[in-house]
């Protein structure tokens, strides 16, 4: 009997209806002859709601604490599920993350799963059950409620399509797919029917808010098929799939960006070894996570460093650089908040060296100044100035022809 | 070192200052060189929020599934307080109730505790943490979640008390303490400094809804002494102990009534044996929850059988009567919405055998008619019409001269 792990986000069950409505689907699947396993994320915004009670109630928040209480929405919306599910006549059994034996390690507010043992699931799976299992949490080795970062609930979903070797993972999320852009700036963006991983990964990185990067990670490290879709039109969206040689790859897949980072520039900095690694482990010890890195060739044996952090991480970022500014001997150390990234993404890229250059050419022909450059094997991103990001957008969507028409 | 059990009602913990002004208390009670630990139940209408939601989306509802959702409440305020005591200073951690190991029947809505192994809350206690324990639930020997009924929490707390071996189980709510009537009706009611655990439970019984009846058999069973007090004023409540033998006994401690019971009066029961038997099987099957039961002496070979049962079971218990009216070849069945119980509860009436000829005084000379009479060793009940027992409760309140002056 085929199994599918279907996963639905917070605004497919925010509220009775919509609940009702996932019940539905679920049950028609069973109908076609296919188990289910549905893993839910909080109901809403939840848990927003949660994290602004803990606001007013202490500023002093253990993770372990956090932990616990963010879990909470989860064991709302699983059992509501369940019910919805009984209500159908289809026998139904929720779980926590505990309950479902998803075990992490010790790292409060975005622990990694170390093992699923998933006993109960199949147990319930055996007596013509289906297993509902709180997203988001686990419990860890020292037997404490642990949560798995952001996207956590796709990583769960993923999880259990591994670990109970499912057929597919179907993401459902209130858009309809992956675009080959944003449709709020182009309009006549495409829905991508099938996307590599890799591609996936990429425009995961660059700012293509559909699936958390972890979770893609997941996916493609277990072999697990992903199927990212609408749970309100129900209709088919994007398969994310293994790369499959034989089929003539697009050069260009999709159009991302991304206006959530800030960018760092240390001006001065002397060309000697060890310096950047300096730099970047003080800011990894602050958990900042760095995203590009730019550095020239030194010219009169200093040389500038930029760097791309996430806004909210802009403060802590500056503060870091300008305390070692002295040790290291730079010069000064600049925040510049308005920066945006475009990015263009597809595996046709390995073998299509003239991309680059087309995007250049794109975006210079709009006098539109990039500011910093990097690439991957299947990337190719420019730092802009935000106000010119949707612009940029748009124009390299029409330029490499990514519409349907 | 001494050690108590607070726990913390809804309305104690209803929103973040309550939270705070709960985890000041708390601070202030380690600092006086108490151990404690904290049950907390879930924040104000949490629960009853929590059972609409539900009824929104399914009218089938499982009770694994309701109790999974239940818990939730609790899995809220716990963290919470945990977070508030923080900020206190005061390292604190929040244990569900399966981490407490309160390990329960399998008897989902109404689970009865089998074993508290509270290991991971005494490793706390010796780390110097003050734990913060989710009231209501449990985990079942199937690993289910579970809930324990009306009143769980403080089941919770007493449960855990005696496990700990606790010095006193300190019960915070939103009166005062036990007051010899509802301070609603009777303005001149005395707040009792001491009851024992027996007239406790007559009182529990009989319409006092401080204390839940489960909470107070648990706490004699195992010697818990408790406290009932306020969380708004702080100050000392009232205490429930065991009976002190060298005492002089009040004849009669508090006048309490209750309005949330109906009668059902069975006509012309013929006078054999196993009938009565037959009926209240009948009910327990369906659950009725049956309080006072009377039976007249036969006069022709046939009775009259009354009983009172919780209104909302009133509908079906007329049902079960009709049912068996023509097997059994008794008369008619009628049910009664109006009535309501006064009691008298006192331990000294043991030894004063008068309090029922005043009691029936009292109530003749306002003309208020007894409709049914029970009595148990310290405890004396009449049904009388609801518009007549508020009257009722303040005439026997000053007959027995209850009031403080």
């Amino acid at each position: 009997m085929a199994l599918v792990v279907q996963k639905y986000g917070g605004t497919s069950v925010s509220d009775a209806e919509r609940v009702r409505a996932v019940a539905d689907h679920v049950a028609r699947t069973r109908r076609r002859g296919t188990d289910v396993v549905v893993v839910v994320s909080a109901m809403g915004k939840t848990t927003d709601d949660l994290i602004r009670l803990a606001g007013d109630v202490s500023a002093v928040q253990p993770p372990r604490e956090l932990d616990m209480l963010l879990t909470s929405g989860e064991r709302v919306s699983a059992p509501l599920l369940a019910m919805a599910l009984a209500g159908l006549g289809v026998d139904a059994a929720s779980f926590t993350g505990s309950q479902a034996q998803i075990i992490t390690d010790t790292t409060h507010l975005n622990a990694k799963i170390v093992e699923v043992r998933a006993d109960r699931l199949r147990a319930a799976l055996a007596e013509g059950k289906v297993p509902v299992v709180a997203g988001f949490q686990g419990v860890s080795l020292d037997r404490d409620v642990t949560t798995l970062g952001r996207g956590g609930s796709d990583t769960t979903a993923v999880a259990l399509a591994a670990a109970l070797d499912a057929d597919a993972c179907e993401i459902y999320t209130d858009v309809s797919g992956v675009f080959s852009a944003d449709p709020r700036i182009v309009p006549e963006a495409r829905r991508l029917a099938r996307v590599s991983f890799e591609e996936m990964l990429d425009i995961a990185a660059s700012g293509g808010r559909v699936l958390a990067l972890r979770s893609v990670e997941f996916a493609r490290n277990h072999h697990v098929p992903l199927h990212v879709r609408s749970s309100f039109t129900w209709e088919p969206g994007t398969w994310v799939v293994e790369e499959d040689p034989s089929m003539e790859q697009a050069v260009v897949t999709a159009v991302t960006h991304d206006i959530s980072e800030a960018k760092v520039t240390v001006t001065g900095v002397p060309d000697k070894p060890g310096i950047a690694a300096q730099l970047f482990r003080a800011l990894a010890d602050r958990d900042v996570n760095v995203d590009t890195i730019v550095q020239n060739t030194s010219l009169h044996g200093t040389t500038d460093i930029s760097f791309t952090v996430p806004k909210t991480d802009l403060d802590v970022s500056l503060d870091v650089a300008r305390a070692l500014v002295p040790e290291i001997g730079a010069g000064e150390v600049m925040g510049d908040d308005g920066i945006a990234k475009v990015s263009l993404v597809g595996a046709g890229m390995r073998s299509h060296p003239g991309v680059s250059a087309t995007m250049f050419e794109v975006l210079a022909s709009a006098a539109i100044n990039i500011e910093m450059i990097s690439t991957s094997s299947i990337r190719l991103s420019c730092v802009v100035r935000a106000d010119r990001v949707e612009e940029a957008v748009r124009l390299l969507h029409q330029a490499f022809e990514l519409s349907d028409g």
